[in-house]
């Protein structure tokens, strides 16, 4: 957090007016790269390698979305005042988690432990009065009327299943067929927390993928996965185990062969951006813990200094989205195949940017002495890194700064992230890349008018290399996409 | 239109919902591929090339932020109800154009011109009530207090205002220094229409460029654009004059160097992704017409079918909001430059991404016939066509359809915009990516198999080249630069 506030990679939003409106954070020129980066990563890895199609849609939609979806009715939290301080809080929290409460529990249940256990306003000792159910969404008033209701969304799907129909139908695709989509999507949290953990404004990305049901083990590519060792926490078990994509699907520990073919590809995805495999695991979510629409969950967890994280949700919500539109809308949302007609079936890949983001950072930090120097750095996959490398003349005049500046450009157009920066010695300049996790500097010094080469320093070894100013493009690409390493270079 | 809807290149949101809840659109699979081209491209010419950052902020707001920034009493529409049918209506949209009604026009005197006028209600015929303001904000509330109010912020850039000081302090960058946003803001127009043109949910790509007034001249990079024929219509003149930029400074129609340079500089970034220059102009704003925050003002707008639309405003908005935003808040946003402390000006360059989209593709829509038949196609430029190229097997089987796959997975490694696709017949492939402006089409049939080549069809011209699989991803990558032209490959 130190790290993050003091490079600006992310910070309180609208900080000069205090802190009273908690929940919304801000990323600054390196938080928005590495956010970007992740998003560039996922968006390859996971949707164009397969086939899926992106959109991006509205970020308020019509109350009847949130009729038929269920969270005008479903999308709560339990929430208790004081009645002597009038502060809130969420009943859930302040009981704990060994009552095993969930989304379904009903608010007397809250009132009876409540009353039961004694407890009190954690503020000023008060007594507590009736739970109530708070939703969780965002209304606006839309046009003006005063009539016309709108709500921010509270997950990003919603407009794939509204949308489903039309892209099914436009893009000519069979099942099993996946829709992406990167945005925000808003939840009005009672008590935000952690810093970007906990918000009200939140960074997605999602993929649903619309399957036939009777179809769900006919999956092409199960080969390229079936020896994955996917890292699970079962229903019930105290530990993790690697269980083959193929032996989950065999144990019927997963509906079938589609949802151990995603459960590997987003823990390889992962893994491939940084999350070592001894720090990962899908937990089962079992039926009393799952969102209302699903009827099979693996929440997707990440080990910090803060506990098990949730990265990802992996449900399989069924039918339950597009029957309710269905319903509530009265458009026609079957599919036909083989003269038989149905509703395609959900698996949704749901993302947390921010949480993802944070994880990743946090799992990054190092800090070592070497010669008495203390050094922070964070070890960022050059997948991840907000740049792939920083540009540094020696010195900012006798044309140094002309030359490398042109490095620059050039770099700008082979598509590869990188900054420039001629400010303070080269030793100031490196600490400071390697804070914000660059992969590698590039300074150009006096020999290089000579030798039209430039020193290249790795980050996390701060070995240097001299490398030709002519093979930089190909070669930055190349470590970039981890094709080489900087130990290769000769 | 009809293109854009059958294609789903963008589309109404909740469709399935009906049309009463307008002004916010959808991008499908090829809008969101041309729009992150679009805001690729920016970035590029725009912000990285001129070692601007970049953030990424808050979409909701404290109340305070539009105390400050005036929006919560300034960013009105005149409304008028009528008595008969209680439908509601623009004021200003009644009046038409001959009467200079602006933002700052009291309410008094719509009244005064709708009953001079006889303006009536235009769907019933009824009388119509007073004027009132309607404030364009959309407004939820924050917590569960219910006392905490957020808005959905009108414009990106309140962010960048917001967090000037921290981002400054920390890129320790000199003035003139620019921050960068792209992200949504939100409107509450009264009566949206055009499609994407006029929406309540819009995509925006900022920038707000810091600088200390008494250097307005001080451009280091000036001689770059001096010669740069900025193509203005100037207040109170009938047609559109090309000015180089240094006349434009020497002639005093602009504020200083800096404005000019940004004029030039934008200008040469939407010729450079399609827009002719016989096409575009930048309208200078008169006072009277100005948004309240302005002392100067440059409308960037292109000719289509539908009239002059603006794409981008440019505002010199002077200390306006940092000076705003530090009395609310009782920071102190000043700068020392020589020993003397200033508030910042700025100027901004605040385009739309929706409404270049749309234009972008009404400009590059061509329909023509050959040996008599019909063919539409996108004549996008390389830049923001969704896709470079598509990739196609011949037949989807003997192998074809497993090494085409190869050549698209190793394209995409290589950072290009690729798709791949086996359905139906070639002819109709060719078809189908042309409509979307695709730039090429790369085809793998049996011969590939022996000789290691693909054809490469261009769009516009449908010419074929044989070229070999291994050049690919650079010659695609100076295709898509234009670095090299199809015609110029051998």
């Amino acid at each position: 957090m130190d790290l993050a506030l003091r490079r600006s990679i992310f910070f309180p939003s609208a900080e000069i007016y205090g802190d009273s409106f908690s929940g919304f954070w801000d990323y600054g020129f390196y938080g928005t790269a590495i956010k970007n980066k992740i998003i560039e990563a996922w968006r390859k890895d996971l949707v164009e390698k397969e086939e899926f199609v992106e959109i991006d849609g509205a970020q308020i939609l019509p109350e009847k979305v949130f009729v038929a979806s269920g969270h005008l009715e479903n999308f709560n939290d339990p929430l208790v005042q004081c009645i002597k301080c009038h502060s809130l809080h969420r009943a859930d929290s302040l009981l704990g988690e060994e009552f095993e409460l969930t989304e379904g529990t009903p608010t007397e249940r809250f009132d009876e432990l409540i009353q039961k256990q004694k407890i009190k306003c954690p503020k000023c000792k008060g007594n507590l009065g009736k739970t109530k159910k708070f939703n969780l969404m965002m209304a606006t008033d839309i046009g003006a009327t005063g009539k016309l209701k709108g709500y921010l969304r509270p997950e990003t799907c919603q407009n794939i299943f509204l949308n489903f129909s039309r892209i099914y139908k436009t893009m000519r695709k069979n099942l099993p067929f996946g829709i992406a989509q990167t945005g925000k999507c808003f939840r009005n949290e009672i008590a935000p927390r952690n810093s970007i953990l906990r918000i009200r404004e939140i960074n997605q990305m999602e993929i649903e993928v619309f399957f036939n049901p009777d179809k769900i083990n006919e999956i092409e590519n199960f080969k390229e996965v079936e020896d994955f060792p996917v890292r699970v926490l079962l229903n019930k078990k105290k530990s993790i185990e690697e269980i083959k994509a193929k032996d989950l699907v065999a144990k019927k520990l997963v509906s079938g062969k589609l949802v151990a073919y995603y459960l590997a590809k987003l823990q390889n995805f992962y893994e491939g951006i940084g999350i070592p495999r001894d720090k990962l695991r899908f937990r089962e979510v079992d039926e009393e813990e799952r969102a209302f629409y699903a009827i099979e969950g693996w929440d997707f967890e990440v080990e910090t200094s803060l506990g098990w994280i949730e990265l990802v949700a992996n449900n399989y919500r069924s039918d339950y989205d597009l029957k309710n539109h269905e319903k509530v809308s009265g458009t026609n949302l079957k599919l036909k195949e083989e003269e038989k007609e149905f509703t395609p079936h959900v698996f949704e890949i749901s993302a947390g940017v921010d949480r993802s983001l944070h994880v990743l950072l946090e799992l990054a930090l190092r800090e070592e002495t070497k010669k008495g120097e203390n050094r922070l750095y964070l070890s960022l996959s050059p997948k991840i890194a907000p740049f792939i490398a920083g540009i540094f003349p020696l010195v900012n005049k006798e044309g140094l700064d002309i030359k490398a500046r042109k490095i620059y450009d050039n770099l700008l157009e082979h598509k590869l992230n990188v900054f420039f920066d001629v400010k303070g010695s080269i030793g100031k300049r490196y600490a400071r890349v390697d804070e914000i996790g660059t992969s590698f500097a590039i300074t150009f010094d006096f020999d290089s008018l000579k030798d039209n080469s430039v020193t290249l320093r790795e980050r996390d070894s701060t070995t240097q290399k001299r490398v030709l100013i002519d093979s930089l493009p190909e070669l930055l690409w190349k470590l970039s996409t981890q094709k080489t390493t900087f130990t290769q270079i000769k």
